[in-house]
């Protein structure tokens, strides 16, 4: 895994920003610790899944890419993907819930891609993807339980360890599972022992029960702020973190607030909530992370500026 | 004037940030021209008056910084002078409006700045000021009219030469006049045939009516959201403003806050109303700017989260 990782970082660094760390001797402060953010904020389309999306398009075939790509998603891997694929020549197919914010449904169109709206339920999502493939061809992208995604998003760990080759920890959001899998491989074949821990909102603790059980679980309320995780993990990406992760943190609703207005005011950046989710459980545990090295992916900064928590 | 500046650089080099520089392809087409936007929002304690606070006091001779400093100030300088009186191991008493916001004093303290509030006048301002020196000494430092203080500010423009050597243009928010006026003999001296704009708010137009009539006004009016561009010329920087500047732009205020969300989106970047009154300029005066390599000095970060126009 670590020459695929090694290849696609490669692949994929013509179309995606490196994008820069940021230290703060105040953020520093606060966390009893040395901290170092990826800013994924200020990758292309505003989010790590550029990385993943890009990847995934790159290893298909000829054929495949001629046909399109398809994915459904309200959030950043519909742009992701998208942008990939107006990128890379080829087509873009977005099944997006016909509740999903008009400011994403533009951003996608904006780039290229056709949209099909469907009902706002897992399963009308899930029939239209079979359907619109059926009647239409073209590959199935999933946003975060798909091998060459999670190979993707590894890559912005990679980068990290490139500059600060010996990080102790890695803190990292859990959502769907691509991120946190992607720098858990990284942190495997480039860290020095770094040791990667998941953060995670209290109310959608579907990803600390599945690790805790070892059977995936799904969430019983989708009631966060930080809406990039509202998703569950898959049987591609959860063996990777079974196997790579220490642990997964859980924080509360005002514990994230406080953390993104924290990070907004002091490193003077746009983060999305889901990002503070690691800061924060940064902050909750520091006897877990006294005076070490942290890396933290702030993993996007597409926010609605008219529905700040603050 | 060209040694004083490469000596200015490398004395506050040690203190200060050298902040990064931005690109954006959505900038770019926006404007129809190439933007380097230059974040002094990520310097420390967030605007570019870091740099020349730090050289006003490094430039003192021994015994007048073992006397300490003073200003009046209830923005961005009040904080930069406090901050590099304590990295330079010297006291810097700040003479503060007592209507400024307790966020601002906060920051002041924080930073182990004396101060001292009066009426929020100019007058009062002043006479306090002058009481405070007469029985404590100390010396007076203007947060923009001032030699030192203008060479310091100068020193973000050089950055920008020395990774982009052939910009045709720079475009500098005007308030006090500090910023411009470094950044104006930065071009003269670094850059090759750039021109320097001015960019202020039509309703505190006191630059422009200064710039076109060759005597200083001050303001009729401060009814602008870019509350560091309130303030006047001075006998210092006027003459330098007027020698080296082609001239200076007025924006409205709705295209100061469309402006500055465009960035905020776009860039992810927290940047301050002010700095977005250059990019403003350059979105109004395209005619000028087209298809040319534009700098554009982001000046500051430091927001009211709770207050923001959008």
């Amino acid at each position: 895994m670590k020459k695929e990782l090694v290849r696609v970082k490669e692949n994929i660094s013509p179309y995606i920003h490196r994008t820069p760390i940021l230290t703060s001797k105040l953020a520093d402060e606060m966390a009893a610790s040395r901290c170092y953010f990826k800013c994924e904020n200020f990758q292309k389309m505003g989010a790590f899944k550029m990385r993943g999306a890009t990847n995934a398009i790159l290893e298909l075939d000829s054929k495949s890419r001629n046909n399109g790509v398809v994915t459904h998603s309200s959030g950043n891997f519909a742009q992701a993907l998208a942008l990939a694929a107006k990128l890379l020549n080829t087509k873009a197919t977005i099944i997006m819930p016909s509740n999903a914010p008009n400011v994403k449904i533009e951003a996608v169109k904006n780039y290229g891609a056709n949209i099909i709206l469907c009902e706002p339920t897992n399963e009308a999502r899930e029939k239209t993807t079979d359907q619109f493939i059926q009647m239409n061809g073209g590959t199935f992208i999933h946003p975060s339980n798909d091998l060459n995604v999670i190979l993707g998003n590894g890559t912005a760990a990679m980068e990290i360890f490139e500059d600060y080759s010996d990080l102790d920890f890695l803190i990292v959001p859990v959502g769907g599972g691509g991120i946190i899998a992607g720098s858990a491989l990284a942190a495997k074949y480039f860290g020095k022992n770094c040791k990667v821990y998941g953060a995670e909102p209290k109310n959608v603790d579907d990803a600390k029960r599945s690790f805790d059980s070892g059977i995936i679980h799904k969430n019983k309320s989708l009631n966060t702020i930080a809406d990039g995780l509202k998703t569950h993990l898959g049987d591609i990406n959860f063996p990777i973190i079974k196997e790579n992760v220490e642990d997964i943190l859980l924080v509360e609703e005002n514990e994230i607030v406080e953390a993104m207005k924290f990070l907004w005011e002091r490193l003077k950046i746009i983060i999305e909530p889901s990002c503070a989710v690691a800061y924060a459980a940064l902050l909750k545990n520091k006897t877990i992370f006294k005076g070490k090295k942290v890396g933290i992916i702030l993993t996007g900064g597409n926010v609605d500026l008219t529905k700040l928590p603050f």
